[in-house]
């Protein structure tokens, strides 16, 4: 078989060598596999943030790619190193929420915890550093062609730690359509987007405008059909409602943070705002 | 044909997985394609400091190289998605001036504009990601051998929008070989260095200064020609004059910023400056 | 013979194109070549962060990989342009320090000074950024297979220079293997984890704790021996002692810097400190 791509996701930041060590620890093992990195700013131990990636990136991936994800704030303590099987690829992270996110869009095909030390870079892993030594030897080896029944012992996939998102909840009237829908903003990029967990099938062919931090904005197409520096909503490129500002920074503008409420008003509803 | 490198260049960011989503997207339509990454890290939406790393850069690159630029405020509107091949290699990005650098330093062979939507990751792209629906995937099958005028329709390369740097102005004795040349400052780079808009040539075998913030400071060779913490300019490394300061940070030093007027004197004048 | 893999260390940030362009000056010599970033993020001119991180990255490389790391304050000035061959790979630098760490854990097998302009990108270097004109294309040119004599002129590896690590101080009774062992903070990392210059063999086996900042914390084998936020010292993934916080950041909380102070007390031995 040809070899499957790799995917690096972390909380390592690209001050330390951390992320060069793992692309290192892969071509001791295999030098012809190729590596793209995800992301290596995920905030300190912030597996929500992790998950979010994750679950973002996962389906723009050709077949049979494996991702590679360490948060891991239990490193060396108790917590489960996890290899999963879906039919787009396989994920190779700690057993503790982060790869959640995938699953809720993607069933698991099989599951295996990482008990075989033969496939990883010593038998006598550091205890801070699972990333150097277990996981990324590991997805150097699935990359390479050895199946996932190989580098670990089978496990029940509904044993898996879930980090669930928090769900929004929809009030909308069955026969005109018209409601709100409300939720919250699960991430903030790098443009200050506030995305929320609100799916963009929910405002799919409507009317719409978000009210958030006491102020109503029109849901548009994209950012060009209102001025710049004009607050708006649309459906994100992850597929969820964020809101943004036109060439602005939306999370400076509002001061809205992760876990604000954000309320979805679909159709001629005329809203009720308290400024 | 073998295959074309591609590089990146764009404002997303390395805190998000916008990035390595484009590199999914690449890799979805040709696993074997490499990568580079010029940077990430423009300011958002500033097509002026885009414009400069790409024109730095792509000089440095090999013959058929394609350059996917993403710096853009004006996505999902109006502005046109295009590609232009030169002698060097193509450029892939929007039609909003982060190409004209590029352009005033080599003609540009042939230009379409992307409008043939099979060569598209998907024919309903997000409104908001062209980089990952249009460019990334454009510059893919550019990169795999696809010709220039299969993925979209020819253009005028005269119709490119152009983003034209500000002018310097020579003042210079045409016997003595004298005089001054006036500039700004066109970029600051991570070390704090202030790049002029003003080419080397014009200081070439000559002795001279540069006047900025007040100061007149000596032109050198190199950092090490001075004492550390000495402030002085010389020819770049980019081919245009600069101001330094030896193992420090010129930018915090002068408190000088983009724009900034800065004056050339060339040979024995004597400066008239206020203190 | 097989392409070497090649990484790239330097203090040139992400957010300008040099990065980009060192790899594009790779591409141009030889496409195929491999490149891995250890870091580029390396504080300005700080050599000796850039030696720690080369050190810590060496031995988790394949045999053969060429380093070529360019943190070089003297550049264009009369410092070396130097290779160097080791058991496991080569270092390509400025000679200045940089490579010391790797050499204080491994013998250099031969030295050149890089005086052979044929291997360069060009005759006439900038004086500004020998990464793009020199180091890169040596670089390229010893992965592809280019022995070390051709590229420079032979010279003694005793006369690279050194920049020594501070020594650690043991106080220990030789019978009862208590006492104390004195060192410096070397490394501050991401995670606020604060790496020692005392290495992890010293407390094998033994009961330890660490004195910082007037605070004593126990010796422990990871992070989660100790619920969140606690203070703890154990040996870290690069092999030395380190000082950290369970998902937490040690450097916020104590206040320590580079160079600062610490004493680790092995065994039973009760401490006297000052609070």
């Amino acid at each position: 078989m040809s070899l499957r791509l790799i995917t690096l996701l972390s909380d390592f930041g690209l001050s330390d060598s951390y992320v060069g060590v793992m692309k290192g620890a892969i071509a001791q093992i295999n030098p012809a596999l190729k590596v793209i990195d995800l992301t290596h700013n995920i905030p300190p131990q912030n597996i929500a943030a992790a998950r979010f990636q994750l679950m973002s990136a996962f389906a723009y991936f050709p077949k049979g790619t494996v991702h590679i994800a360490v948060v891991d704030p239990g490193v060396g303590s108790v917590r489960r190193a996890i290899a999963v099987e879906f039919a787009n690829g396989f994920l190779v992270a700690p057993d503790n929420g982060l790869l959640s996110g995938v699953l809720s869009q993607s069933p698991a095909i099989a599951a295996v915890e990482l008990t075989k030390s033969n496939y990883w870079r010593t038998a006598e892993p550091s205890s801070t550093f699972h990333g150097r030594d277990i996981f990324a030897p590991i997805g150097a080896h699935l990359a390479s062609g050895v199946s996932l029944n190989k580098v670990g012992q089978s496990i029940d996939p509904g044993t898996l730690v879930q980090l669930p998102l928090p769900e929004y909840r929809c009030d909308i009237d069955p026969i005109r359509g018209t409601g709100k829908v409300q939720g919250v903003i699960q991430m903030i990029d790098r443009f200050g987007n506030l995305i929320t967990n609100i799916p963009g099938n929910v405002v799919r062919g409507k009317q719409w405008s978000v009210i958030a931090a006491g102020i109503q904005m029109p849901g548009c197409n994209t950012y060009g059909d209102l001025p710049p520096a004009s607050l708006l909503a649309l459906v994100g490129s992850h597929g969820w409602i964020e809101i943004g500002v036109n060439c602005g920074d939306a999370s400076a503008k509002l001061e809205l943070d992760y876990g604000s409420e954000i309320t979805i008003i679909l159709q001629d509803q005329v809203s009720n705002v308290d400024h």
